[in-house]
């Protein structure tokens, strides 16, 4: 399986085993609004919303120009990386979370800037559908959504 | 797969079908609060959640003492049966969907009674988490959730 996966995604792999293990439902590249998509987007039993954004290399941080518009779909926003990772380029107000595809831990939590109820029930009902037309699809490809 | 299921699932599989042809994302078996399983709930475009409750006889109905206890958790609610179904028993002031292990129809629309706004809250909460922990748990099972 991990053969098929982008270094992002190898990252996210982790991330998701990392915040499930503090309790959060996790999906990978969800599509918050058109155009946008994060790697991670995670659900605590509060409802809190957390979003991760993987980075494998300094140039694939430095050429993203839309992390930012991913601050307003999160409470909490991080960055998630590999141990070679030159995190001091990362701006210190974010998240940050060292992770390997069978891993990850939180390093720095970053300060709660909670959404707004209207965009908490928007983004929450994307994540909703999203998932589970995700396991209707696999139910479509001959795998029960009875399990 | 379909041996496997048991006449309710069978019924809760054609309801689903029917549902995402009108735009929901449908889950099986969920837990909106300790001790009570709703076979299908659906979430619509909108937001709006439906329950459907799957009956294979008309002893599964009678023998049904937790029905009204759904309403609280849905906007409609709806009754699933296949085509000998006696339907005459069935109170009238609920929505009825025909359907079988291959897809179903809307026959009757009942009124819809919206959740509060703390409710709907929780219980999308509880689909969007639970939706994305059975995901997870294929991939634990060796299917990528990257798909």
């Amino acid at each position: 399986m991990a053969k098929d996966l982008l270094p992002g995604q190898l990252i996210a792999r982790g991330v998701m085993r990392c915040l499930m293990d503090h309790g959060f439902a996790c999906l990978p590249e969800v599509v918050p609004k058109p155009g946008l998509r994060v790697d991670v987007m995670a659900l605590g039993r509060k409802g809190e919303i957390w979003v991760v954004e993987c980075k494998s290399s300094r140039a694939d941080f430095t050429s993203d120009r839309k992390w930012q518009g991913y601050l307003a779909y999160a409470d909490r926003f991080f960055w998630a990386v590999e141990g070679d990772f030159p995190t001091a380029i990362l701006p210190e107000e974010t998240g940050l979370i060292l992770a390997d595809r069978f891993g990850g831990e939180i390093l720095r939590l970053p300060p709660e800037a909670k959404l707004a109820a209207p965009r908490r029930k928007s983004v929450m009902q994307g994540f909703a559908r999203t998932a589970a037309l995700r396991l209707a699809g696999r139910d479509a490809a001959g795998l029960s959504v009875f399990l």
